[in-house]
């Protein structure tokens, strides 16, 4: 396999915005989408017509809503044709895809400005048929279609990890709460609300061992960034924030193929090449947004990315360093547990939080000193996974 | 608007392969993509350890089939994990939109071979579902929800240019004719017989004035190109085909929000970009694939593309220059109608056959000293448009 090369550009973040996470009745995909992108080109303090392009993650908008081609209609409910727009879809991932492609569109350079967003209109459909939805995330031949769901997949994930790993069924809430805990200072969460570990423990049991707390919900949201080239980024903002890696890797489609189902090894790769364009190991994280679909999901992460040890997911949640507060905070913006998980924009969502934090703009969610932070979104089980390294450091 | 600039690396095709495209009962769509795939890399003479990055345009996997996070799909299955797999849609120019993103990995510098795909499964659904599923292409809340569907849309096209362009109901046929005269020498299409005028006129009525062989078909199929830097594109072949020109332009996603419904402003202006990347003008091009999803969709092309004045599309197909040995043969693979339109692989069909003609490969179907060529896929009735000119000039 030849490894990657560098970027012919650097990037920078210089905009962002979204739309409260949450069920938004009274608003459909376009006008989620044209909310989230006319506040981040207000935030980047440039025109629509500085636009030169959209990419528009959207994991499902045919099965949740009968629309496909969002690509097109961002474009045209932003006012921004005829600029080309590009959907990106990875399920869960589609967001980051989208940064992906937008960082690629930059570094090409035929495009200096390029809107990147991602959304998801999940309750205008009954809970079961948004299950079917977000199964075609998993392999539809081998696992949906003999009735495997998220919430099952990501069960097998946990079991696993408790009896291999000694994982307790209390670290599993402690995600959940602590989620809770920051999105409880996120005015643009869902759920802003705290829980204890007793009443995570005592909710319904949807898949054993995971409990309903222990899982992200059904979302509407939208979120778009715009990106710059890192060369004119200072002319738009004073806190420019810097690209200094996007990584993507894929792993099989269906669990049972996995030689590990505790280890996303798709994960692990895209974190080593992330951290190899970066230049930067663990340590120099100061924080993470990672993909807590299910508590489980957050506890492997941690060990996929590098800040616990195989099999110590559990101990680290337990020792309260990934709070506010902590060594490596993780999900400052309550993550997909509290923040919401509208699956085409969480990735972007997550790309705002850390841009939020690098800018010292997050409030009372604020990690003092953020220089460099990082995402790490995936798609279905861990198909895909995607990470990205932001910091304020060119 | 700022205009796009140049590319960073130009970049080549080095490899192609595809299914026959049908109906095929007996394969799925991960069968079909691994069949394509498999038969580019051979044909580029690469192991798939060469290939660093897969892009793949599916336009509807979850309608159609269930199966969203197809990029993945395509990773596992044709062996290329762990390497990033992004999944493109525009609806029919997902294809397209694959390619471009293709293009815009290799010109950042971070990828060097790009496998770039297609597919769509669309029989296993019956038809009314795969039209509803083909809606979504539409503005879904105020076209399809009102019960608009594509031959609908294309039909009040029609009627439009017929009444302004005195464009006649035979010149409608004679595009099939051609386009089905073509596909009869085109091993891969899946209608290889040839119709005449009489019996496109005689076939049913699907919406005034558009009959039965007026429309593309319901197809299954797959398509795979490798793109690798121009550069070290002769290690490879020793016909390599170069990317003169990749561009893309948007235009409002429901029809009747046009300006005038008879002219794709979308694909005028992304004809206007990919010209002027070129420095070529519709003199320059020996041939072109357009998109003939309807005949209609064919005489508006040759406006909007500049190969007749506008109004005088219905006088060139009468003219005999569009048939193989006229002045500008088009859709020598047989088009959209007669070699097949799966959704999500048509934009990079489309690529193929200029890349066989220009390869001087195109057997019974070959265009004398075809040099330069071009590609132009619709998303919706226009909402999205894409034009690549390849060349066997650098």
């Amino acid at each position: 396999m030849t490894e990657e090369a560098k970027l012919n550009r650097d990037v920078a973040v210089i905009g962002v915005g979204q739309t409260k996470f949450g069920e938004h009745w009274s608003q459909s995909m376009r006008e989620m989408a044209v909310e989230a992108g006319i506040k981040a080109v207000e935030d980047a303090g440039i025109s629509g017509h500085d636009i030169q392009m959209v990419v528009g993650g959207n994991m499902s908008g045919g099965l949740f809503t009968g629309q496909e081609h969002s690509s097109a209609m961002l474009a045209d409910y932003l006012g921004l044709n005829p600029i080309p727009a590009i959907r990106t879809e990875a399920a869960c991932s589609s967001g980051a895809l989208a940064m992906r492609v937008g960082i690629l569109a930059i570094a090409s350079g035929m495009y200096d400005f390029v809107a990147v967003g991602g959304v998801e209109k999940m309750t205008d459909i009954y809970g079961p048929q948004a299950t079917t939805a977000l199964s075609g995330a998993m392999d539809y031949e081998t696992e949906a279609y003999f009735g495997a769901t998220f919430p099952g997949i990501y069960a097998l994930i946990a079991q696993r990890h408790m009896y291999q790993y000694k994982t307790t069924r209390e670290q599993l809430a402690m995600v959940a709460v602590k989620n809770h805990d920051n999105g409880f200072l996120n005015p643009v969460a869902q759920y802003q609300k705290r829980i204890t570990v007793g009443e995570v423990l005592s909710s319904p049991l949807v898949a054993d061992p995971l409990r309903l707390l222990d899982c992200s919900p059904i979302t509407d949201g939208a979120a778009t960034v715009i990106l710059a080239p890192a060369d004119v980024a200072r002319k738009y903002t004073d806190a420019p924030v810097y690209v200094k890696a996007t990584a993507q890797a894929s792993d099989t489609l269906s669990l049972f193929s996995r030689r590990d189902i505790t280890t996303l090894d798709a994960t692990v790769e895209a974190a080593r090449r992330a951290y190899k364009q970066a230049g930067l190991a663990p340590k120099d994280i100061n924080l993470a947004e990672v993909h807590d679909c299910f508590t489980i999901a957050e506890i492997c992460a941690y060990e996929d990315l590098g800040f616990a040890k195989k099999g110590e997911g559990g101990k680290l949640i337990q020792s309260g360093q990934t709070m506010l507060g902590g060594k490596i905070p993780i999900n400052t913006s309550g993550g997909l547990k509290s923040k919401g998980h509208p699956v085409g924009a969480t990735g972007i969502a997550q790309i705002i939080e850390i841009v939020k934090q690098l800018r010292g703009d997050a409030g009372k969610r604020q990690v003092n000193g953020a220089n460099t932070g990082m995402t790490h979104n995936v798609g279905g089980s861990g198909a895909t996974a995607v990470v990205h390294i932001l910091s304020r450091d060119r």
